[in-house]
């Protein structure tokens, strides 16, 4: 862990360049806008360690399975997001010299991302081996108001010479995965045109036939005037380049403005490519960099006025919720359905795929609270699309029924390949069913059980029903072989988490069924029909609800994560030598599975979903058993610990766990934030703040705050949408003021007392419990 | 599964091509001598499905990993036996058209693996698509007199035409292994000579640096009369050859006699090689083939007399013993204490490293019965020499002290990378342990566990030691996150097996300790302060096997595999739809762990190696218990089943196992025999005979039999090597014969009864339940 980077409010700042941390700040500087993105390579050659990386949303490739051993049951594939086109190059040459940091002496580096306007900017100065010495300033965008542009703006100002400057902007197909499990290369090349100052390359994937175009054209501008030097178009092997050679005197000021337009075939007809990426790249250049600038701060400013988190007091703090936030809006809007959020958003390619659970888990209760009800709807439905794939998901592991959800998934099919967690870690499924339920208790939503969410919960129950099975000797149900959401136990038996989501996801589907019976009967005669669901089947479910078997310790009180846990040896983290920390770099893999560590919450987990149904003192008894044994090795786990830790009102370990989880890549924890960003569990960052600090829940429907503060903090202020209202949350030291932003009145419950919200107003609690 | 070979009592016989058998006869018929051994592939050129294979025992390489997803503790390599220089190949060629049966007509094809002598022949006519026939005879050897010796006679015969063979008798090095995980070739050319009937090559490995040099000579007949037709020598890369003309008549008979040496730098100095090479080559040649293959047949004729089994009455069965007996002998030999048992001999390069604990639990009785007592010892030594690597791997996964063996290995490195088996299989230790006792139990080489046993020994119980640990609610010691023999279960607690096999190897080390204070009071001194073995280590072990937790189910009186194996659902095999069965081609990998189906003997394993310790009541009832849920789907299952069915009286299981076990690779039971025969399981068939039906026990260092028939043969004899003397059992349906074929007296137990059988005489027991 190396802190190098600079605290602010609004922006990241690196002060100096080392090509040590190139690879963590390409991660860290990332910029997209949901549609597109990339990590933040430098426009100019650089040979150091890099990857370079542009991504497009839903791109992908399906790569060969590679394993060491084959079990029967694992996909053939596992589909990745694409690395494409290169689209931000500007290659510079200084009299026969490439311009490259890893061969200059830099100085006065400055790198920024401003997070308030959704720009990445840097600045340094250039020393060749020569003696010749550049200034260089760029500021790049992935436009969020034109989805398909990027913009650049480069200059470049020879500070101690007179000689040739060689521009050569251009758009580079010839790109590998990192990843790629055989070292193949996934794009052909279909088309490409390179003219004086413009050029496009259209690619397709291997399979799938993907198609991407990208086009682009610039300007060049001396000293403020265009250029009137002629270019060389570059065609090669999928690439597209102009080459432009400029007489330059000391300090001219030579500015290219590059624009960029990338288009592909799952928003365009094939035919209309080219000309939807030249139609797009007209108007972006026609509009211009500054009018471009001017929409890009317009539209963050939206996204702000929706999400921001204010932290008074804490700048640190501060700067690291708004990165969580930045970049999780900038990686999904919701506005495709057919879109997901990846581990690593458009920072990175590792984990290939784009959906994990941590999409219902973590995501959707972001999604909710900030933005319209229709975005985490989406990703909903996303689900709701992928049933049957899951049912023959279900069908391939041998069950004559119900759906089995991937454990990553882009199209709906399984692409993981380790059995544990391929085939074992089923709890996912009960995240998806606890999504509906989120989203419909959340919004109030009801008619998306009889849409979408009845199919999805009857199918997710089937599978459990034939999960489990009856121990006549116990006169109970129990699951074995599985592997519940702390990974560092694997083919366990009766993990508590996952015994309990499955008998909840049945509750809930009856209860939906239900539902429907009164309020649809229509639609609930449809669905019965269609679903072909028998009175056998729910008379199941209600003997397995009130059979299931569930480890538990009664001496200690606690919930057992799994038979036998206590067979252990139980040593807490404290106790553990610095040394053997993080467990999962320092431990080969049986000693972490057979010590009693643990990943992530598990037992924790199901206490904070279920929450409305477990006393205080439960939660502390597990909490106390629990944390201390947990070496949040994963992303996910910090934000569900102190959420729980603010509920039981341990206000150190929450502030504790709310920093390790919002600095987790501003600080690189977990030293690999160089693959990309953990741009899922920003999702529990901004939950450890609005449901960890905030305490908000919704009960029956009901929006509940239960505010404390960390005692770090001055105060703090949140915004959540809830039922078409925006509220903003503002806790001090000793009150909560909650400010209705619309015109729509809301309810709502502080400390247990019950408050109306009138339109543009506000009402105050006074807290007695805020501070410690 | 395809039965098209003959019933022959001596010999393994095909008589009609098949190109879809090709790849399973290449594996059955394949011939090796210890030393190097290859797959039945044919001389001429092939171009149908194939398995192109010549080994060199202890020719390995170091083949990078390759996983899905990386585990803390995997090696970086797994070691391969490695596919190297075709030494057999003859290309024919007829006026431009080469011999190839893949595109020939073919009659009267006959191939036969002749056990008795040794020698692999193959005969046919191939009618060529422009309708030109010739008739092919081919004998060939892998000398068991001359162990860097091969030789082959090839005679063609055209039979109606008069035109030109060419014929090119070649060396070829540029070989692959089909297993290469990265579809690298592992082989550098280092020099070679192509002569007009003769040439060299060698080779050298790309890691490790192992040369091997293979030579060739020929000389070609043409109806009785060396050719004086010209040769041209061919040179390419890692490949030289000789191309001969001949000009023919019908009915000419054209007789190529090709002498190949292949001398290795694991037994010569790389300075030395060609002319090692060479002077083998020269005298082989000077002796000429007929010698040669009365030498084979001398040598053969004296294996025999040390391991053959005669079962009278049912061909097939003798047959199939015989085919067991032979490849175990053509395998390993014991005179080289660096190499051990691969688990495919030299019949395919599946499972690349050489030894697995199957050398242990199943070759060792094998070779201490069947050739003198060195050849177990030198199994023994090896392991012992692995004994630092073994103490490395142990630190490797966080073990503070003791050994943990490999579960796959070549040179003392542990080669296998999947967790589940790498990490957990850790039965392996045990067996490891029980070996010694069982050669020291045997032979009676007490002076074995001064010598190096009891290094071992400690250095094992001392890795159980810290692989347990006290529970004091329960006061006793477990074992969690283990695989057992039956690996279709994963990362259990407490299988029972492996506690009591860890227990044991303490007991029998203190034992150990116990003997040598007394008997060898100076090594063990100085053992002592070798091993710096503490009076806190032993009383330790004492306690451990005092309070070790073993899962058993009092109610029906078994031993529980593993803690909770009453939770599953317990269903027979015999209730199986067929179709489902072979589960592991079947069933996805999740479906099989969590069922309640055994792969091999895993509690019943424990109840074989520790059967002095087990009345046979409880036997029965485990037995009753776990043989019906049990799908024998590896190959070391079947024998131990065998063995217990005998002596609980199971007559007809015992048979059944017995054909599972003995006909495995003739009848292709598990579909997988083209990737090579299971040699070191050959070794589990010839323990069902004597063991099982033969009843063969050593208890306390005294020989006894307790033969039975099982019902479908007249009579059955075996020979074991017992303490210098060789006896031959033979067994009707009414008595038992055993005659000591030595000059040393020897001391048994029949049936509870004591005999001695004096040097070159005999005793018969009658026996009351010899039959069913």
């Amino acid at each position: 862990m190396k802190q190098y980077l600079k605290i602010d409010e609004w922006s990241i700042i690196e002060e100096s360049f080392d090509p040590g941390t190139q690879e963590i700040s390409e991660s860290v500087f990332s910029i997209g806008n949901g549609y597109m993105g990339g990590r933040a390579n430098f426009e100019e050659q650089y040979s150091g360690h890099s990857l370079q990386g542009s991504y497009m949303a839903g791109v992908y490739y399906p790569d060969k399975t590679r394993v060491g051993w084959w079990k029967n049951g694992y996909p053939e594939y596992f589909a990745k997001v694409l690395n494409s086109t290169n689209w931000i190059g500007i290659n510079i040459d200084i009299d026969g010299t490439p311009l490259d940091l890893a061969k200059s002496t830099v100085t006065d580096f400055r790198r920024v991302l401003n997070m308030k306007e959704g720009t990445l900017s840097r600045s340094f100065t250039a020393e060749l081996e020569d003696g010749k010495k550049v200034q260089v300033e760029s500021i790049r965008i992935v436009s969020m108001a034109r989805q398909e542009i990027g913009a650049i703006r480069y200059s470049i100002v020879p500070l101690n010479f007179a000689g040739q400057l060689t521009i050569t902007p251009y758009l580079d197909g010839d790109i590998k995965n990192k990843d790629a499990n055989y070292d193949e290369k996934f794009w052909n090349e279909v088309e490409k045109q390179s003219a004086e100052d413009s050029g496009y390359l259209t690619l397709k994937t291997k399979k799938l036939d993907f198609h991407v175009t990208s086009a682009m054209a610039f300007d060049i501008l001396v000293n403020g005037d265009k250029t009137t030097a002629q270019a060389e178009a570059i065609e090669q092997e999928k690439y597209v380049g102009s080459r432009v050679a400029i007489a330059v005197q000391p300090n001219d000021q030579v500015v290219i403005y590059k624009y960029a337009a990338n288009v592909t075939s799952r928003n365009h007809g094939l035919g209309q490519l080219v000309d939807a990426a030249k139609a797009a790249l007209d108007s972006a250049r026609e509009a211009g960099f500054v009018t471009l600038l001017t929409e890009q701060t317009d539209a963050w400013r939206d996204k702000w006025k929706e999400s921001d988190i204010i932290i008074e007091g804490d700048v640190s703090a501060q700067q690291a919720i708004r990165f969580n936030i930045f970049q999780l809006n900038q990686t999904y809007n919701g506005e495709d359905d057919r879109l997901n959020i990846g581990p690593k958003g458009f920072t990175g390619e590792k984990y290939g795929g784009s959906t994990y659970w941590d999409t219902e888990a973590y995501c959707v209760p972001f999604y909710l609270s900030t933005a319209d009800a229709s975005i985490a709807r989406n990703l909903l439905i996303y689900r709701y699309k992928h049933l049957e794939k899951a049912k023959e998901n279900a069908r391939k592991l041998g069950f004559t029924k119900g759906a089995l959800y991937p454990m990553v998934t882009m199209n709906g099919e399984e692409c993981h390949n380790e059995w544990e967690i391929t085939f074992e870690e089923i709890h996912r499924n009960g995240a998806i069913a606890y999504a509906i339920y989120n989203y419909v208790n959340y919004t109030g939503d009801q008619s998306y059980l009889g849409q979408y969410g009845l199919e999805v919960l009857v199918e997710i129950s089937r599978f459990w029903e034939e999960r489990v099975h009856y121990v006549p000797r116990k006169d109970q149900y129990v699951m074995l072989g599985v592997t519940g959401p702390n990974e560092y136990e694997n083919n366990v038996n009766n993990n508590w988490y996952t015994n309990r989501i499955a008998s909840w996801t049945m509750e809930y589907t009856l209860e939906a069924l239900a539902y429907l019976q009164e309020n649809e009967p229509a639609r609930y005669a449809e669905l019965l029909e269609k679903l072909e669901l028998q009175d056998s089947e729910t008379g199941k479910w209600s003997e397995i609800i009130a059979k299931m078997y569930y480890p538990v310790d009664e001496e200690m009180g606690i919930f057992l994560q799994q038979d036998g846990f206590l067979d252990k040896e139980i040593i807490q983290v404290k106790d553990v030598h610095p040394e053997h920390l993080p467990l999962n770099q320092k431990w080969s893999w049986d000693r972490i599975l057979r010590s009693c560590f643990i990943k992530q919450a598990d037992v924790l987990q199901g206490l904070y979903f279920l929450g409305d149904r477990y006393d205080l003192d439960t939660k502390k008894r597990n909490f106390d058993f629990y944390e201390p044994i947990t070496v949040h090795e994963s992303s996910l786990s910090p934000c569900i610990h102190a959420i729980l830790a603010c509920e039981l009102g341990y206000k150190e370990k929450a502030y504790e766990m709310y920093l390790r989880t919002s600095r987790l890549d501003l600080d690189n924890y977990n030293n690999d934030t160089e693959d990309g960003c953990h741009t899922t569990s920003m999702a529990g960052t901004w939950m450890s703040i609005v449901h960890g600090f905030g305490g908000l829940r919704v009960l029956n429907g009901r929006l509940n705050l239960n505010p404390s503060n960390p005692g770090h903090w001055t105060s703090y202020s949140f915004k959540i949408m809830f039922r078409g209202s925006r509220l903003l949350v503002s806790v001090t030291d000793t009150q909560v003021t909650v400010t209705n932003e619309t015109d729509i009145p809301a309810s709502l419950t502080i400390y247990g007392q019950e408050y109306t919200v009138n339109g543009l107003s506000s009402v105050t609690a006074q807290g007695t419990n805020i501070t410690a």
